[in-house]
């Protein structure tokens, strides 16, 4: 089936995400991290939760976190409500003018998962959420009906999907706007994720869902993945692979709170999917890397580590358009003694190496305006070499400033020093 | 496309898995690996590799560890092949009686990456891995035609799919009895995955194929999905996803050297897919943890911490294939003071706690033989209260022993003690 041309990705780092963190993450920093989401194109990000303040200490900044958010027309922020006094709360700060957009109403097609977060029984979770719902959407807010272990259960196993229909159909009659299918301990598979969007898409063909996987074994991109086969638009994901469950002292009933499926994971491969975010990938890995500092340990995100896939530019360097610090991929050059062009001098050979490298990464036209002044070069190979060339970028600009470094295949540097390249484009 | 009723995992970790750990691992160590592997149900490991001594010194054990390996006629042990001196030396083996069944010769698809890691050009490659090929097919062994890069590389970007097909028509000529497409460092996407393999399949029908993807960008299982979707029977992967390459010092052509995509992960996703592998699921990933414990490290796997998706059995319990120190799943009770039930004793309450939770894992007759004479219990609830009761294997058996725990949702203890339970299979 054909992807949809366009996806709208949610990030949930500032509520999903940071949930369980042990650690207090000071206002200051969750405002930063959502300004920069907001500069990097994300439109939808869970901001905060109103759940009790006693309950899970990171939120007992949501009010501080909304008034300190960036506001514009086309951004959504969506908090969490799990009860009357949380929506109360939410709707002051809604008044005030520093509200959100969206709320997500929660409740588990697992009624043993209910019991077990809540300590309430399905009988008993329904009428107070219904009430937060319905008077949600009175005061103008947008509602995400979640419907969490949709996939299955720690503790029940197998949850029938005549439990996901009937919620869902409950929260339409409360007026939900969208239903999100919540993987809350990642059980799902892509054949079950398909069979479950086939059906669920079918008995609700004007229904918006969103996707909610967890990563807890694995699957968390292949499920987003078969969500997306199944047309679906709006997908949940977090800087990092970071949540899962908040922490407390109850008994664990499930391990592995390996959290949401990481965005910038999911953003990688969306790009290489050909399906546009709007959102820019390498600025993702970046800003997960701060998070890793914040949070202070490595996350869960793959890209972060690897970078998004290499890919030579379709477009001209644009030098303008660099980024300070940024590394430009590596490129090989087997440097052959009597090879064609030994009768020139090492800046001359050296120039060449990296006309070569940078063509390697954008289409370069002949020519191209270079300059290699200051370039420093050591020891050049005698024998055949095989050498590797990267560059960071120093300066941006019109005429952009890059560092050049050449290395041979045991380490040894061949030349390095600044090179200036003038726009093209 | 439906997918195939049976797949072959081919264990990797000994082999790719373990090339770039820094510690060498002790022979003993490796052998019992493998051998526990074999008592798991695995027919087809990667056992060691003939790379020169001095430049992977994880292998200059080589020959000893095919000494020392399990023999069963059902067993395929695979060995890399680098180099002439390579195959002499395990012809020696195999002459001697510790051999293996398969070798992997290796080629990669992009030229600069066969420069980096060999300092060789495509030209120069061939040749010499030609004479490899045909010589251990001469002398009976079988051979895997690895193309490395096939979906991607982190020095050239793009790869042509015409250079993956050309290699494989060349591998073919030199008698190769299966390709493998590497995807070396992870580049692949499913999208591509089922292109690539829909065209392979398309102009090579009568050729098995193998697939082998690196978790470098999270997509390992997608990808996996993706060939098995293609009908793919034989499948790579490494216990903990550990692996990816050689520590050498190089510098660096690309980062994020995550390893091969994790085999306890893959064996939980064939499960819930039902596709069948004749794998011990739950002894693989504890195998994981113990290699985790060997590595000195906690490895890439998730359901080496999560465990696998949660389900009821379909068959009733049988006591004496129960697995000392192994967990029951626990499950939930919601316990009301006031319901039915009231007027028994705490331990006819409790008895009937643990005949349920029992329920919650394999479908129990009615009055099935327990025994709870030793159950230490303490403070009950006086209130209504979400009680979880787990079970550890203390000694399986005609009549088993199990230990039972019983907490409430604070972490408090109801009750706890052992149990026997007799065999109803």
């Amino acid at each position: 089936m054909a992807l949809p041309a366009r996806v709208e990705i949610c990030e949930c780092w500032a509520r999903d995400g940071i949930q369980g963190e042990g650690q207090f993450i000071p206002t200051d920093v969750k405002i930063q991290m959502i300004q920069q989401m907001v500069n990097l194109g994300f439109h939808r990000m869970e901001a905060t939760s109103f759940s009790h303040p006693k309950l899970v200490k990171q939120f007992a900044d949501s009010v501080d976190v909304l008034k300190g958010l960036p506001r514009r027309d086309d951004l959504t922020y969506i908090a969490i409500v799990p009860n009357q006094k949380a929506l109360e709360r939410l709707l002051d700060c809604c008044q005030a003018g520093y509200g959100v957009q969206e709320i997500t109403a929660i409740i588990s097609a697992s009624e043993d998962h209910l019991l077990a977060n809540l300590e309430r029984t399905m009988a008993e979770a329904k009428p107070p959420l219904a009430k937060i719902v319905r008077q949600a959407r009175a005061e103008g807010l947008k509602v995400i009906g979640c419907i969490g272990t949709s996939f299955g259960c720690p503790l029940s196993g197998e949850v029938p999907l005549a439990q996901v229909e009937e919620l869902t159909d409950w929260y339409l009659e409360q007026g939900a706007d969208y239903i999100m299918l919540g993987d809350t301990t990642g059980e799902a598979n892509p054949l079950q994720v398909r069979r479950v969007y086939q059906r669920m898409l079918d008995k609700f063909p004007n229904v918006e869902f969103i996707s909610h996987f967890h990563d807890t074994r694995g699957m968390g991109l292949a499920n987003t993945l078969a969500a997306l086969e199944q047309g679906l638009v709006y997908h949940d994901g977090s800087l990092g692979g970071i949540g899962g469950q908040p922490s407390t002292n109850r008994p664990k009933y499930h391990y592995g709170l390996s959290g949401n499926t990481c965005t910038e994971d999911i953003l990688v491969m969306l790009d290489e999917l050909g399906v546009a975010t709007g959102i820019d990938t390498v600025g993702a890995i970046e800003l997960s890397q701060r998070i890793e500092a914040v949070c202070g340990r490595e996350l869960l995100g793959h890209t972060t580590r690897s970078g998004p896939v290499r890919h030579r530019s379709r477009q001209a360097l644009d030098t303008t358009a660099l980024k300070t610090g940024r590394e430009v991929p590596p490129s090989l050059y087997l440097w052959q003694p009597d090879a064609a062009g030994s009768g020139q001098n090492h800046t001359q050979v050296a120039e060449k190496i990296i006309r070569d490298a940078l063509d390697h990464n954008w289409p370069m036209p002949v020519d191209f305006p270079l300059e290699v002044k200051d370039l420093e070069i050591r020891a050049w190979p005698e024998q055949r070499a095989v050498l590797l060339t990267r560059f960071t970028v120093l300066e941006p600009g019109d005429t952009a400033r890059l560092e050049a470094l050449c290395q041979k295949s045991d380490g040894e540097v061949i030349f390095q020093g600044p090179v200036t390249v003038s726009n093209i484009a």
